[in-house]
């Protein structure tokens, strides 16, 4: 039997003022450093250890797994950061707030860009300065891969080669595994692992810095699965996701 | 013209204490912090930028990386983390202070450990808790490689590997490379690439936090070599190293 570990990243400065992030590279708040200072003791008191740890391109998700390594004195562990782990692209309403979304756009669009499993937002245009091509950290992307705006069905195609090519060959050789990124990213893991339909997966919220963990069989098939804390606080975590209007 | 820069990490706990650390898991100090972020600036201000890094498997030398890449905006940067780049082994003196180790053992016998070339401090025993082989982070080297002490010449050896198959094969392909490690790692890849004789090297102190930078012609020979910041402080900063008698 082995076992996952899935963190979503902490509170971040965008989620706290309710904007559109994606791709932006923002950092966490002092809660988002709370959350994972408690994910850590979570894990610490769950008798946890890892082998390697996967993570995205943005320093919430990277500031995170530093404080995670840090408070399982785990600053050694080998370390992989990669694109196909990043937030869903939110293409030209990145940076927009909700109130200033729903006046350009309105409220049914955005709940629709929001809530669908296939609807992509407005792209960028190639020449806008959010456009991911012109990150020197995304150089090495394939610009037909580079993505101007996502939906969440798009994020998962991306996100799962990652997945089959990487981090299952090392599970399946025995190491354990955590990953530490963003709401979608992860979404697309678990509707994955749980084979979930694409439109049970728009409603699940996976609440941030709690550790959520998966036990796969030698097939690496899901034949449990929990979050570490209490399961109330768990329960409330991500109905608080769910009621927030923002685009993780 | 390819350029390459070492950092050594800033001052430690033990540092501090001056004991002999070698291999012992120290942080840095408020200091060390300082000298970090210091160094970042210094490398900022000298339009300075990289593509990949490279640090020990100790987390005084992760540390610093990590600072220098929160203050040059470089966390997604690709980190590798290898024992080979770890400071010199101090064997059965790690731990002790320099007025106990000259109780021990006199103070002539530490003056020949600390500044020959080939002479091995005392080995720790196999059951020593000390041992390397007890940590998990370095099960992965074969025990026959795994030191119980370690000369200059012997940690040399089992550093440089790791620059001809790892580093210089970056550098060549173009790669801007980072090295943040140790006195006495980084001491074999300044012997190297400078053909310093085994007397000179056992005499070179690099000072803590500060960017030294290799400019190498395509062969990966230095043509030049200079210290970032102020070359007076850099020159008064290598002296203080040479006259405090720890190990590193």
């Amino acid at each position: 039997m082995h076992k996952l570990v899935l963190v979503r990243h902490g509170q971040s400065e965008w989620n706290l003022e309710n904007r559109f992030t994606g791709w932006t590279d923002v950092d966490l708040t002092a809660q988002g450093v709370r959350e994972a200072v408690e994910g850590a003791r979570l894990l610490r008191e769950g008798g946890f250890d890892f082998d390697v740890a996967h993570t995205s391109l943005l320093r919430r998700a990277i500031r995170t797994l530093w404080l995670l390594q840090e408070e399982l004195d785990l600053m050694w562990l080998p370390v992989f950061k990669t694109w196909r782990l990043n937030e869903r692209h939110y293409g030209a309403l990145q940076g927009l707030n909700k109130a200033e979304t729903a006046a350009r756009y309105g409220d049914e669009q955005v709940f629709v860009w929001r809530r669908s499993y296939d609807m992509p937002p407005p792209p960028l245009d190639l020449d806008d300065e959010r456009h991911p091509g012109r990150d020197r950290r995304y150089a090495s992307i394939s610009s037909a891969q580079v993505p101007r705006c996502e939906s969440l069905e798009q994020t998962i195609a991306r996100t799962m080669p990652y997945w089959f090519d990487i981090v299952a060959p090392q599970i399946r050789a025995g190491q354990r595994v955590i990953i530490v990124a963003h709401g979608n990213s992860l979404r697309g893991l678990v509707k994955y692992l749980d084979a979930m339909d694409d439109e049970a997966i728009t409603k699940l919220n996976i609440p941030t810095g709690l550790p959520l963990v998966y036990e796969l069989d030698d097939g690496l098939k899901a034949i449990n699965r929990y979050y570490l804390g209490d399961q109330e606080a768990a329960a409330r975590a991500a109905e608080a996701v769910a009621n927030q209007a923002r685009g993780g």
